[in-house]
């Protein structure tokens, strides 16, 4: 693994999600690959997606999943990290797209495919309804966040798949960012009182961003001098107020209510960045592993 | 932790989660609680769920996590665990039902919250849409199952809930039950041979279930004395056809296209179990917590 | 590592072990051979076994160890896995037998020796014991069994060697396999409800066991309809009893008082399965490594 | 837990294990006892020995990884730590000596049963083969000593019961003690290079031990003024005329065939010190588990 | 513990912290204490410094260890957190200060004692040298700033002690800041296009800023709307300009070259923050641990 | 990584320490790196030394890390280790030492950078005053020991920098050596009683040292035959008393106040050893890495 393609996910975390989840799964062993399977077989398996479109996204993660179990096996993909498949592509089998190719041990490719499918199923899930978000929006004065609401343990993962379908990441945790938010301004007694310890106790390296719910919020927090604001679940008549009042001042991030439908209006309102988790409810891409070539075949190479 | 309602659940899981968990969302520290919230501020804090039903599933977890974190804080259910509470329900705010309460440091509370409602919301996601689908088949001579397209790294919560939902768990992973599955049968080279080494070579404690896609083949696997077989993706008619012929023989499981409409229709067909992966994607419940009292008083008790 | 021979033990729970039993012998260094042994040295060592008789178990085990502390050693079997070795066989030096050929740094060679062998005798002691019982039993209608009472942190390689020395294993742990014991039956009220409890609340993919330690006990089991019944203590006659009611019905597993004296009366009762920990109790095999060839030359080929 | 009675086996050690070993027979869950036994039944349960002599060993350990599980579990020991019980002893029920009482949630108890039983059961057997070993030397001029071979991933557990029973510890691992041996001496090209590298290059806290299988190599150890003399699997006489040589210049260590009959006649030598691995291959000690006072009755006192 | 007052420092990092720095130092166990301490003995200890002048840094984080090796020692602080402490203080015994006060088993608290010495005193050492710092910039209207050069695997506690002596933190590490330093603007071609892929790729929540080692690269990056510049290694006259074109627009950061003797100087450029690793750097405090009252008196309560 | 250059330090201590530390520094993912750099660019880096004089250490180490991250990269060492290199030498830039060229993805570079050079500026840091102090002793008859007052975590690194730099080491933690100490002659109630248990009950294969303050406790430890003194803070008179009483009986150790300047004179005193903590306190190499080779220019030979 040569660093390259994770494009942002360590490559050190990977193999100890491989080693978790491959743990979390097997238990003491595959007992049925174990009982029925020849040690010695060799076969040639497929990843299979069967949803008529998709975002291709975590093919490097799987190779690599793979080769933590077993360093033997060949992992070759049918397409490109990121690329957007429907129906009508190439590298097809009916209407099922090919995504990757295992070759090795029988033993070994059964043992894991139950780990990357579910993984890989997610990432393209969330890669592919973040795309069509991004379209949604149809423009380029706006761009696509996301949020801290990702599964826990697969932060990462789901943080580069909303990247590779085009969202840029808001903060991955409560360390990469100053969010201040409902409940830290009822504990400070205010905006500006939070705003001012932000300013002078935080890490300078994080940009402080107040969540407001009203006009009259907003500002308030723009006359604290903060880097980023967030108007929630405003009207697009409320987000408006608040672009003209900042102007090219600090970017705003709308959030809140962000459907498929209303967000091509919510990015028209002037809004630098819209923010949303629903990336991270969208449901798995449809994804199998099938042995054999496209006739069903094994091959027994040994 | 008495180990007594987590139910099945072992205490150590939760709390090594609790800690990789927490050690993922707040990285080197929670930088807005640290600048903004006054060490010795203590707070009521309350978890509600937003949506109209809901199976409540994962009190005892929260609690726990929470603890993980700060031993000292005081957290109270306001609910019973599995508890179907739909919107006309007491022990709520406006529309809002009332979960959780965490007594103690401010600090705590806000560097916890995210993981726990990350966790707590497709926990109870899980159980409300199980509890949906038994409800849906309207028997009790069929039960329900999950299948092992869990979340990777939440295996155990994920089952829970389904069992709080009402499922039971097929196996958890590989080496808790042999499923002879189309690959399996491909590489050994039919149904017969796979089982027989299955039932020469597997622990004993284990079911041996083939999975079957036509009544022939669930005639051939019949034949070869399996424990349970797993109809996948047949119409009614033949699930009908291989109930009548297995009688009361070996349970029967009916797979695939498993919908909230046609379930009650399988259900009817005779089967002894139907599984299925949706709870697994159902979307997460609407959880939210907030510090305060239903004015949003903050009580700073120190 | 191909994931081809372990045969059941999964590649990472091995190299997860390596590193966790290197670090409990080597501690901070293997300060012998840090001061004495130049760091250019290569050898050849080779593990001897000086036992009269053996079955070889753990060479993939021994070979991956070694690996995980230093990739560039190089590993080469004399026998194969498994093969029963006894005083006149080949590839011996006085009578002791010759197993693994190890090359490369002579300080990873010695520093890695000693976990090597204490895993590795044990493995050959446990599946040398198997063997001997299997043996005893002279029949093909009945299966030997292990038990649950392995060494904690070693289960996959104790119940991997029971395997290699001819024995089938029962469930490895609390998590796959149903066994309704006398504690349970005691604070469940009797056989019957704690099947019933069983019967409806356990994964479906396990057999439900009951332990039973009368005819009487036996009876009520078998009319619950449970999977498997285990006979424990019972005499000869009362395990014929046994038999005679439950035909073919289902299997059953005498337990208890299982020596190799009295093995072949207890298989000739026409019990499915004999169930024993006897092998885990067994003395390790008496094996040692010895650096340079049959001479005790030191090779030096750098 | 005080740090106290351990004696020597860190407490975030015996946390450690107790995490790991849960893990590993615990796998998901305790299927059994989720199904069958009450969340809210509370037990008392004995741990029983049925050996008719045993020396006590492991009673905090237990007490320590049964409330790593459960904290609310109380666990009360009725014999002292080392003790020596023979069947005519007090605390019995029939024949069997009670050691541990355990109160607290049913769940709890069934679930961390076998991996306190596996792990005291050897404890014991380690102290109780010790302490044989000890008697049979009668003499308090030479003490009996452990080796190296301990079970990988137990060594503290095994050196502590060894010490229980009455023998003192030789070194843990290699970074504890310098010991040439035969292979280092072969790869220095003799005693006197070895020990001098030894002398300048290892830790000055450790002692330097030579092993040597002659009086002439003895002669040469002595001659380059190291610590301490290992006898390897020498005569009587020959271990006389060792002792002669050094007379109280440095203690020396008889090693090798080291049985309970011929240990008084190798103690009546002169040596200072017997070492054997015998005692990490004693039989574990009987025990078993019981919930219920003496008649059997469940207490559920909830 | 109640998260209060380690500000900053995750709760289970310092557990996990001491369960690992324990283990390293601890090995198998105590040998001098396990040998010569009676297990029963409980003693009092406190710890001292021995530096005329310091910034008492650690004491929370101290009593976390000793109570995460043994949960019975009582521990209480002589001083506060962060407070100065000069030779003419209270709380003395001779010119040495008092820190902190332990009372429990003899044992555990030798055990423990070397790991918090050490952690200890390179706390108060960054601590005091940090403090040193502030004082000599004699300003408010400058921050001093810290940098990543913190110890391997004590970061967090490094950068707390850094707050404790009154500094602001830098970045913690990778994921936390966006800084372009000479290598990113190598391999982008110039700074506008690195700014330019900053922008529109890395997290939005994190402030861009650019190290530049010119005044016209100042003038570059500040062109490009970054958040913040670094000034690397300027003169003072350098600096003044830059500060004179920035203006108030944005922050500037004097880094390299930063003496206690010249950053009143640098201060007073009109910079807003200077930098420097200095402080991790600093030598440790004199700290050293006692058992008994002032008069050495072992305090035996048992 | 063959075993062979770490020369004491385990190597898979090393690959722990490098996923601890890269986890720690890096987080979820370099962001700077991640937005600004091709990850298809592959560039040539060097890290160099501007100290005037260094012994060089870490070469291997830093390797190892480097490919914990991506096994890719390339690593050739400029200098060999241990080697003394002042301003004159070969392989420099200017004034500054070249001591290693890595090639591969520039990406991969980037990101551990910083933990390489903290670790290995650290381990330089420790040789070069190490050496420093070994010349200045000027003897072969006095070696240089240091102590345990090592970095928490860094244990095996500081302790092999140490070696490099000429010293030996003493003991690594509390289980390799028994150190008798004025704390525990308190609670045993004088030297001799405190022997008399460790050399009863400590483990065989190590030294017993005393820490004495006085002649007269020299003297008295003498009498109780332990195997080696340490002289605490004497002044060269006392310790030369200690020297004449004790002869060549057993090694003596001259600890406390032990300075550049008065060391010469300290080890002319007679005594064995010297050994301090100083080399622990040394301050770190003054270490960088610049991308592209000697011109600065960027390699992309993708």
């Amino acid at each position: 693994m040569s660093g390259k393609s994770f494009d942002g996910v360590n490559p050190y975390l990977v193999r100890e999600f491989a080693r978790s989840a491959l743990r979390e799964d097997l238990g003491y062993q595959d007992v049925t690959t174990q009982a029925c399977v020849d040690p010695n077989l060799v076969v040639e398996a497929k990843i299979w997606c069967k949803d008529p479109e998709v975002v291709v996204c975590g093919l490097d993660v799987a190779a690599e999943i793979f080769k933590v179990y077993d360093p033997n096996l060949e992992v070759v993909s049918a397409v490109a990290e990121g690329a957007y498949c429907s129906a009508d592509r190439q590298a097809q089998r009916g209407d099922d797209l090919e995504l990757v190719t295992i070759r090795g041990s029988a033993r070994s490719v059964l043992a894991v495919e139950r780990v990357v499918l579910n993984l890989m199923a997610r990432m393209c899930g969330i890669a592919t309804h973040t795309r069509a978000l991004v379209a949604a929006m149809n423009t380029q004065d706006c761009q696509l966040l996301d949020t801290r609401k990702t599964m826990p343990m697969l932060k990462v993962f789901d943080k580069y798949a909303a990247r590779v379908g085009g969202a840029r990441n808001h903060r991955f945790g409560l360390s990469d960012g100053v969010l201040i938010k409902e409940n830290h301004i009822a504990v400070c007694g205010g905006i500006a009182p939070a705003v001012r310890l932000a300013r002078s106790r935080s890490p300078v390296s994080l940009k402080i961003e107040v969540e407001v719910g009203t006009v009259a919020e907003c500002r308030q927090a723009y006359a604290c001098g903060v880097d980023m604001i967030m108007l929630d679940n405003m009207t697009l008549s409320e987000m408006r107020s608040c672009v003209s009042m900042v102007g090219s001042g600090i970017p705003l991030e709308a959030s809140g209510n962000i459907t498929r439908q209303r967000i091509i209006e919510v990015a028209a309102c002037g809004v630098d960045f819209i923010s949303t988790s629903s990336m991270y409810k969208a449901p798995p891409a449809d994804l199998s592993m099938l042995i054999g070539d496209d006739m069903g075949d094994i091959k027994n190479t040994t």
